[in-house]
């Protein structure tokens, strides 16, 4: 058995991140998706362990301390991080893991697991990036347009990324993503061990 | 539209390289399987322009002079070789080609076109390939010792591979394949240029 593959994705809040990647667990076996830890109390409807985990702000920065978190980023006040101890745990087994994570975040990532790989989802314009977000229902107009300001301002971190998916239908976005996985898990870094006679 | 990739496969004879290639071509599109040139002659029912280009030694010759081949080989006293002029044109239509060659021609694309991507196909074991190559009824018991035995000698070649594909089930060795092609149009490098705003 190899180490499974870890996979970043970032990409703007509304682009449709975390749908591509449900899919992508759906249909694929041996993949875990990575819970963030954070700071940020809890939305209405949100599960501790499900959508993050929920810790304190001094329990987040003694963790922080003794070098826990593989990366972890301050967003609107709150931090964000992703433990390292469960993603390496996952990767022994042979079990890729994807953390959907900021720009900042990805970039440590990078730093620290050169061979990662990072994967940045596109919108197919800003303008339907614009719409989805209105669609949503859940923000007002100026909220948006900070969003779409912050999505802009991301766009300059693309060319450090490996991949670009553009979610415009979500089952092409979805078999690229997915694509991505299998490819890398035929590496031939992660597979030669495999082969009988090398 | 950004180029095409160029995706080099090797793999022992009867490993079924090109059942799996053909499996790809029927379901992904804009994907250009290179036919070779070579000075063997044709076997019965090999078609001129399907299986190979024939040509003989002197034009293959006067071709190696003037550059022509993005690679070439000597196998068993016959040139193979494939026309670079042909793949630039699909790549630069901005579809996707792949060569099915030797190891040795496979390193010269490799030194040539650094952004090539190779493929290694190998058997789940020997004892299949030996198996698979008695199956097909074509060659003596002296002439599949020889396969198996240039097989052997092949496999200290695949680490310089980027990818190994492991054709135990033909479905499974197309998707992986497929992949890999799927993959390389989500490279950055290859899509930065059609997103809008970076």
């Amino acid at each position: 058995m190899s180490q499974g593959s870890l996979i970043v994705i970032s990409g703007a809040s509304g682009v449709g991140k975390s749908t591509v990647i449900a899919k992508v667990l759906e249909s694929c076996a041996d993949v875990y998706f990575s819970v963030s830890c954070t700071t940020r109390p809890p939305r209405a409807g949100e599960v501790d362990g499900v959508n993050y985990h929920f810790i304190n702000r001094v329990e987040f920065e003694e963790r922080i301390q003794r070098g826990e978190f593989l990366e972890y980023a301050q967003y609107v006040g709150n931090y964000y991080g992703t433990s390292r101890k469960i993603v390496e745990e996952q990767l022994d087994r042979g079990i890729d893991v994807i953390l959907d994570i900021e720009v900042q975040g990805a970039a440590q990532v990078k730093d620290n697991w050169p061979e990662a790989r990072t994967i940045f989802i596109v919108p197919p314009s800003f303008e339907e990036l614009a719409h989805r977000l209105r669609a949503r229902k859940t923000d007002s107009e100026e909220k948006i347009a900070g969003r779409l300001q912050r999505a802009r301002e991301e766009y300059r971190e693309i060319p450090r990324y490996d991949y670009i998916v553009i979610n415009d239908e979500l089952e092409k976005a979805a078999e690229e993503l997915r694509a991505v996985l299998i490819a890398e898990r035929c590496r031939t870094i992660k597979r030669i061990a495999l082969i009988e006679g090398v």
